[in-house]
């Protein structure tokens, strides 16, 4: 077989694919104003069931570049998902991203109280009393503990990327996010993963410095 | 409606999730020996398209353990890659993880070629005269660069992982890999990320610890 390249310069590339997958969707119906979201998600992935099974509660894309440009601060639920943000866009409004997922004070406290580390890195940012978004694309527990957290009152989070992917309790765990009240993008089914939720958070820093309002 | 959590505590969870892919992967044929890389992909991915689209060289799994145990490398083309793979895991073999992404020279070799600085970091990585797995989840002119520096007799790889994501010259520079005498694992066709290029080497490892051999 003869392999031949396609010739794209470098800095076309994301443009260039971009255009092939606003061409294969056709004719789709998207939300409208979700539209970046949905094609960065397929281009991280080259999965288009992402222009299916992405759920936005109203107004959230406004919602959430008015919170970023506020100075919200991202929680994530894995390294991996903390190392994809673009940090450098999000902390041109002051925000920063956290993990607290290897930290020793939230490994003793979920072995303490028999839960996840996830878990117990939501306690660990609830308590930190900043305007937060969260990007959670692993831990279905995670997402629970948001909900708690919520229904509790001790949580009122700017959005909610709710992103794990998997085969237990991420299905629920998505759909308990839809019940929360909160601001959310939610990947319903068991799609996901940390570079979706990094790609999400992405989409929305893109969106802003595209706009430049 | 009313949300039902499945009970499975949190040291079950991945057990279980390999019980439902393999029950749902029923009697689908894969390559002997490469089971649990495939499985692993879906696991991280809840896409049941690398049970099809995974191809593996001859003995390539036994190939990869072995380098491994020897001490082998790992380089990544993203520093999301090397954020997923456990990294204390293969430092048990001596073993370290480079990511040349964000290296001021790999910047300017880039700039000064007019190349990607993926393709510049796969020179220097190919300078580094050590035992190599490269693990390429997101950029196809890593995969041609490291075909041409095997053409030329300038590298000589344990494995190289080609699961790069995207629509842009990505399916080609598979194909390239797949013809480069290289050991390899590619996901043909578009999809793959950072995450699966992390998650085959993961697996890998793991498969290592539990034959303790």
């Amino acid at each position: 077989m003869k392999v031949q390249l396609e010739n794209v310069k470098p800095m076309d590339i994301e443009k260039r694919s971009f255009e092939i997958i606003t061409e294969e969707l056709g004719d789709k119906k998207l939300v409208p104003g979700t539209e970046l979201v949905v094609k960065r998600c397929i281009h991280t992935s080259a999965d288009f069931d992402y222009a299916d099974n992405l759920c936005f509660s109203p107004e959230v894309i406004e919602k959430a570049m008015a919170a970023i440009k506020d100075g919200a601060c991202i929680v994530t639920d894995t390294q991996m998902a903390k190392s994809g943000i673009n940090k450098r866009a999000l902390a041109r409004y002051g925000g920063e991203v956290y993990c607290f997922m290897s930290d020793k004070d939230v490994a003793e406290m979920a072995k303490k109280n028999g839960t996840t580390r996830a878990t117990a890195s939501m306690d660990k940012a609830a308590a930190l009393n900043k305007k937060l978004i969260f990007a959670i694309g692993n831990a279905p527990t995670a997402l629970v503990r948001l909900y708690e957290l919520i229904q509790e009152g001790k949580l009122d989070p700017e959005l909610i990327i709710g992103v794990p992917v998997g085969f237990v309790n991420v299905v629920q765990s998505k759909e308990l996010i839809m019940e929360s009240g909160a601001p959310y993008i939610v990947a319903r089914g068991r799609k996901g993963g940390s570079n979706i939720a990094a790609c999400i958070c992405n989409a929305l820093l893109y969106m802003i410095d595209n706009r430049r309002d």
